[in-house]
């Protein structure tokens, strides 16, 4: 089997894989702003959203994650990206994540963006917090108690900021 | 003529008020990141999002300012709220902002929320920076260069947050 990760453009057809990454984690509802509850539906509108680029991962003939690149804002702030990464919990400890986030940097200074900002990385997700870091993520802002996390209760979020 | 400032929720029948608030601070590029040749259909679709609740301020049968409510995120995230205002170009000085505001915060408690949070005050806006840190607001997140001035270049833009 070929295990070489390998990151392209999603199409409409990788609908259903994309769910099946992303529905343990919204439904488990600790790393993401996003009601566990969330329909296929709902979730894929939210991924796939009009402004968003998305990527996914593959792996020996599996999607291993998918990531989303996107404008923060626009007008004046349209020089910053924006992007959210998820890996499918069997292919978790693999380095997709930190690959993902590579190939994001690149997309975004292809597209002409300066910057990457996250806009709510829940301070909890402290490995996410540190594989951000080593990827050159600095924590910009720190929002007190402004995720309510199931198991830990109100937890702080960052803001993460990195120029490119 | 009555001076008294009132706030109430808006009706479809503001529309027209409401856009001749929003146009020429859209259009000046200075404090929103909405591109400044935005449309009269997309501005108003951007401030009267189905997520947000919308007031306006009257005071002399005029409309002097108006704002919006929301979560700023679903799931764990709901209970902080997001707002943006603005006020009338002729109004400016009035107080009108500060009252929106306080308004705010009220509306933000009834419904619930347990703080607000506003994701992009640019750092040149610095009368606004003030009067939210005179409402009770912190910085407690600084983007770097984040905003293209249309006048004075790269501009940092704060997160600011209160607790309710």
């Amino acid at each position: 089997m070929d295990e070489t990760l390998s990151i392209r453009p999603a199409t409409a057809a990788d609908d259903d894989a994309i769910w099946r990454v992303l529905e343990p984690t919204f439904r488990a509802g600790e790393t993401y702003p996003i009601p566990p509850n969330v329909t296929r539906a709902d979730a894929l509108a939210y991924w796939r959203a009009p402004s968003n680029t998305v990527f996914v991962a593959e792996q020996g003939g599996d999607i291993a994650g998918t990531y989303y690149l996107r404008a923060n804002n626009e007008g004046g702030g349209a020089h910053v990206a924006n992007c959210g990464y998820m890996v499918a919990r069997e292919a978790q400890g693999r380095g997709v994540a930190r690959a993902m986030c590579g190939h994001s940097l690149d997309e975004a200074r292809k597209r002409g963006f300066a910057a990457v900002q996250f806009n709510f990385v829940i301070a909890s997700n402290e490995r996410a917090v540190h594989l951000w870091q080593s990827c050159g993520f600095a924590i910009v802002g720190r929002l007190p108690g402004a995720f309510r996390h199931p198991r830990l209760g109100a937890v702080d979020a960052y803001v993460m900021y990195r120029s490119l």
